[in-house]
């Protein structure tokens, strides 16, 4: 790894004069187990702080087969021809990615990848959605450094991911797909609660008719949703990635609600609670994770789990018995 | 108090027995907070739970005006017109509830109140939605042991409490008003994707047809969720409460879930789920709560959360401070 050997604050440096390559160096670190690495990540990361947060997050989900790489492979072109610079971060905690699918992705996106003002990188793979959450902020934060307006978080739509994802965006969009039940196979159930817009991808040839269909009844449907913390009420769009259509439509969307949100404050808000958000994350999650990786309460779980099925305790007498485990 | 100098095996044999007053004065104990009460509930709470559990939980929400307690009130006479031992357990933990309105609500329900085989209980107050949890979930054994067979759960639909509930019940029902744009005010983002029915409820008098109209929309909008993981899909009905009329249909559907879900063993296995789950909710509440009642880390918080503000630190940096510091 003679790429870790430059000093984080020449990396940082680098970065944030526009050096794609530094930028993907640092992510290295970022996503290295190593705790050296760990410890100049974090440097690179506090040196890059000043010049990040300026850019709009925007989180894409959808279950396979909605057609998510290409849609953001022509959103991605889209918004490069107006100008911005886009980040696309790919990320799929349930799947340990292999160098195989991530060149998978890039092919599959192989009109961006080749565009200078667009930056491709595949899910940091990690063993916890908590590390992956993690790593995918600090990547975040080291794009907007080096200049990325524009980012972009791709997930599955069927794993763990969503809330992590919808929890470090501006902007959630859905993908769906019109017909054939599609729009009941697979999406986790509150992610459509959680969508700012929902997109019927593919609206195209044969499929044009039920793509409108489709929309015209998700409207409906959001409509008989509580509305959102900011009054926002979510938009649904057709939208051909193919034959690009829609396209424009949806940046546009986007861009008047960011450009309502900052007026509101409900932006840097959201911003502001997100980090709260993260940070009482991963304080919990490393709480617990001491709690139950310690081998004298995961015994005695197992036994109160037991007593638990043979009704034999309560949810609360178990729990009072694994504190008083703990405390001594 | 000399109600609580009877000892708890004593007491628990009278709640057995199906004495009300005993499992007055146990429910009493559970909502104490003098230790001294906890010990003793505890006892009466173990030697209950060899006859707790035969039960059907049912989970009532709505928004304050959808109806509740006359609808509750029918619907509970309805239930022990055939047969059944009904308690009602009203959840508010948002409220701290006087003496006034505990008397308020058991004057709402003032028919099913003076019915031998309804037994109608306020809220027990507590000061976190955990407490308040926790005393519903016992006081729930406690009423099964003594005999009651469904057991009805009411809660607001505009506070914390519905998650907690809806981890407490076996089927959860949502009531709904028909027009005037109320199904869009109040209601908590998420409950309606919990929900396994919706009822529109006052549909009498002028309100019928838009009722009719209500449940038409609500049915094709769930429709368009993702399906459940036992895969029931939710059903809309309407009723009138004060008409008594959708009243039986009502029951009926909740029979068939509970005879599908039984057949199924998903019953059985969402209430072991729920067991988990609040076994792991209490743990966990309990270590937040030392971690974030410590004084050190108080004080450190506070400045980690200047320095998010001013964009000074990440949320992850600032996490692993504050547990370096709690290490020490």
């Amino acid at each position: 790894f003679k790429r870790v050997q430059i000093s984080p604050e020449k990396l940082a440096e680098k970065i944030i004069s526009g050096d794609v390559v530094a930028l993907s160096q640092a992510i290295t670190l970022v996503e290295s187990t190593n705790p050296a690495h760990a410890e100049n990540a974090q440097s690179v990361i506090e040196k890059c702080l000043p010049h990040a947060n300026r850019s709009v997050r925007i989180g894409i989900t959808g279950v396979p087969g909605a057609g998510k790489s290409t849609f953001i492979e022509t959103f991605g072109k889209h918004l490069t021809s107006v100008g911005k610079k886009v980040a696309v971060l790919v990320v799929d905690p349930s799947s340990t990615i292999s160098r195989g699918s991530i060149l998978g992705d890039k092919t599959r996106m192989e009109e961006l990848v080749k565009d200078k003002n667009a930056f491709i990188r595949p899910s940091p793979s990690g063993n916890s959605p908590g590390g992956v959450a993690r790593k995918t902020r600090e990547t975040i934060l080291l794009c907007e450094a080096c200049g990325f307006d524009t980012i972009i978080v791709e997930t599955v739509g069927v794993g763990q991911g969503e809330t992590a994802v919808h929890s470090m965006v501006d902007f959630f969009l859905l993908l769906k797909l019109a017909g054939a039940g599609d729009e009941l196979q697979g999406i986790k159930r509150g992610i459509m609660e959680m969508a700012d817009a929902i997109v019927i991808n593919k609206a195209d040839g044969d499929n044009k008719k039920a793509a409108d269909k489709a929309r015209g009844e998700f409207a409906r449907a959001l409509h008989l949703y509580p509305p959102k913390e900011n009054g926002w009420t979510p938009k649904v769009l057709t939208a051909s990635a193919l034959e690009n259509r829609g396209i424009t439509e949806i940046w546009e969307l986007v861009e008047s609600y960011i450009s309502e949100t900052r007026e509101s404050g409900y932006f840097r808000h959201k911003r502001m609670e997100q980090n709260k958000y993260w940070l009482v994350q991963t304080i919990e999650d490393r709480l617990k994770m001491r709690f139950y990786q310690d081998e004298n309460i995961k015994r005695q779980l197992d036994k109160e789990l037991l007593a638990l099925e043979k009704n034999e305790t309560t949810p609360f007498a178990a729990a009072r018995k694994l504190l008083e485990l703990w405390d001594r």
